[in-house]
């Protein structure tokens, strides 16, 4: 039988998930079960284990090549462990152990980090196509991101880099949760954004709805104090997307997740206060769009990464 | 004859230096002119033609593979162009054709930035050897620096890449002469040390002297003040190497230029404010210590450079 599948599993804080995704990064099978993340590690590991189960239950299982796992972070994918925030359970947890346990077979199974999954996506079928350089980022909850270099993914050694939400642009800023000071995340996320307008006195509507959306939805009525919270958050963001290609040299940057919903509210102060601080010659003509991929970059991200990393394995085992 | 050596000009705003350098990093022939930065961009041009007749006269340019090239930035290695803030007569100046034409042959012209050039001679022989991910920087009149990712010099597309001095740690902060606000270099350069010691009421020695050094001197003699303005470099330093670290996964940071000759004064703050901003697991592990390689470092990583990218050349060109 032909294996030009890749099995991938997208694991969250809420969500377990998985998918059989062929060449063109179509998705054959799915599957998904509710995140335990309050239970304790092996709980977390049988709901995989069930995703995974489904998965291998499908009569195009035979044809999976590899398996791609793009997890939340930390991850550290030389020991092949992950350590996600949201999921105290799993700390160092042997997580590539554990599903090629499950997946059987010699099968390459690939951990990278979720920033780097979905940035993966976006550079196989969505924004960044065709770009050789590009920073990927979701703005939600949380701040990550991805980085696509020479027209290659780079995960970094342990599959984490592109972890733009924990770069200071503030050195003497509010202390993060990370540890850190003035990080993209403590400024730009979307609890922040709310937090930062309820704080300057903006007011909820009758609805009581204190999200980044319902700030967002103030603001394009003309709130000032809504306006301002998101012109905050996207000058940090402008920082971190000016820094990052400063450092590496990409020409777009590429932003999902749900405070990208906010579109120009968010944009355009975005695009301004870029060209506040990518100010040599070089990173002129950098550009920020937004995401083409939905919540299925998770796993067709995964999938990209599990194919390219396999692509990898058989080039360096060619004679 | 065997082609076994680089040919490898270093050109900055005080001197044009060049090399004969063999494949293990030894300079076999050497010549230099002081640069005429303040004349126009011809005369600038002839002092490097002298620097390439002095080196093409000798009896080893027959040997030379590739001609690797180092100036200070920006610099266009798409275009083959230069544009350095310290020499106003080349804007956008054809630098690599000039070269090209003055060498003649079918060797290859390698064009990077100085901090590109500096990374590749502290990889292949200084403090970075054997690292795969490396940060390496001078911090001196100005701040900037190049990367190693994966094994290999990451020049960028254009030869900027490792900008560190440009990327913002302070995003309300001073103004910077590049047209951004809080760069590391406007926090961290020698004149800028010294520039804030003077500020907050250090006052220099009889001799006058108000370098950088002399405030790292009154520093080691106790100086509250001088010690204060090398604590706040250390952390805008410190802020900008956990950016990068955080960003691509590296492994060491490597400082060379005047300033890291303070030696502990940087070092041992820089040291201690890198735990409060590399606070995620994978870049917990990140080490900076100080560079090797003297002064020929330019010439040396331009060579590197160039062998680097001859080989790469050779590897396109195979079947």
């Amino acid at each position: 039988m032909q294996t030009d599948l890749s099995a991938a599993l997208d694991i969250g804080g809420t969500k377990i998930a998985g998918a059989l995704v062929d060449a063109r990064g179509r998705l054959l099978v799915r599957a998904a079960r509710p995140t335990p993340a309050d239970q304790d590690g092996a709980t977390v590991m049988r709901a995989v284990a069930e995703v995974v189960g489904e998965l291998s239950a499908a009569p195009d299982w035979g044809r999976v090549a590899a398996v791609g796992i793009g997890s939340a972070g930390p991850v550290n994918a030389r020991a092949g462990t992950v350590s996600p925030v949201n999921i105290p359970g799993w700390r160092d947890f042997p997580l590539v152990a554990g599903v090629r346990a499950l997946v059987g077979g010699p099968r390459p199974v690939v951990l990278v980090g979720d920033g780097v999954a979905m940035t993966a996506a976006e550079h196989w079928q969505g924004a960044a196509r065709g770009h050789a350089n590009a920073l990927c980022m979701v703005v939600s909850t949380g701040v990550g991101g991805g980085l696509v270099l020479n027209g290659q993914l780079h995960p970094g050694p342990t599959g984490n880099a592109g972890h733009i939400g924990h770069i200071s642009v503030d050195l003497d800023g509010d202390p993060c949760p990370c540890g850190g000071r003035g990080c993209v995340e403590r400024i730009a996320s979307g609890p922040n954004i709310a937090r930062r307008a309820l704080a300057n006195g903006w007011r909820p509507g009758p609805d009581g709805d204190t999200s980044a959306a319902a700030v967002a939805a103030s603001a394009r009525a003309g709130d000032e104090v809504a306006l301002r919270s998101f012109e905050r958050a996207a000058q940090a963001l402008a920082a971190g997307i000016a820094a990052t290609a400063t450092l590496v040299e990409i020409d777009i940057a590429v932003i999902g997740g749900g405070v990208a919903g906010a579109g120009d509210i968010l944009f355009a102060p975005l695009r301004s206060a870029l060209r506040e601080y990518a100010t040599l010659s070089f990173v002129a003509d950098l550009t920020v769009v937004p995401a083409h991929m939905g919540t299925d970059a998770g796993v067709v991200g995964a999938a990209a990464a599990a194919a390219q990393q396999s692509r990898l394995d058989a080039f360096a085992a060619a004679p």
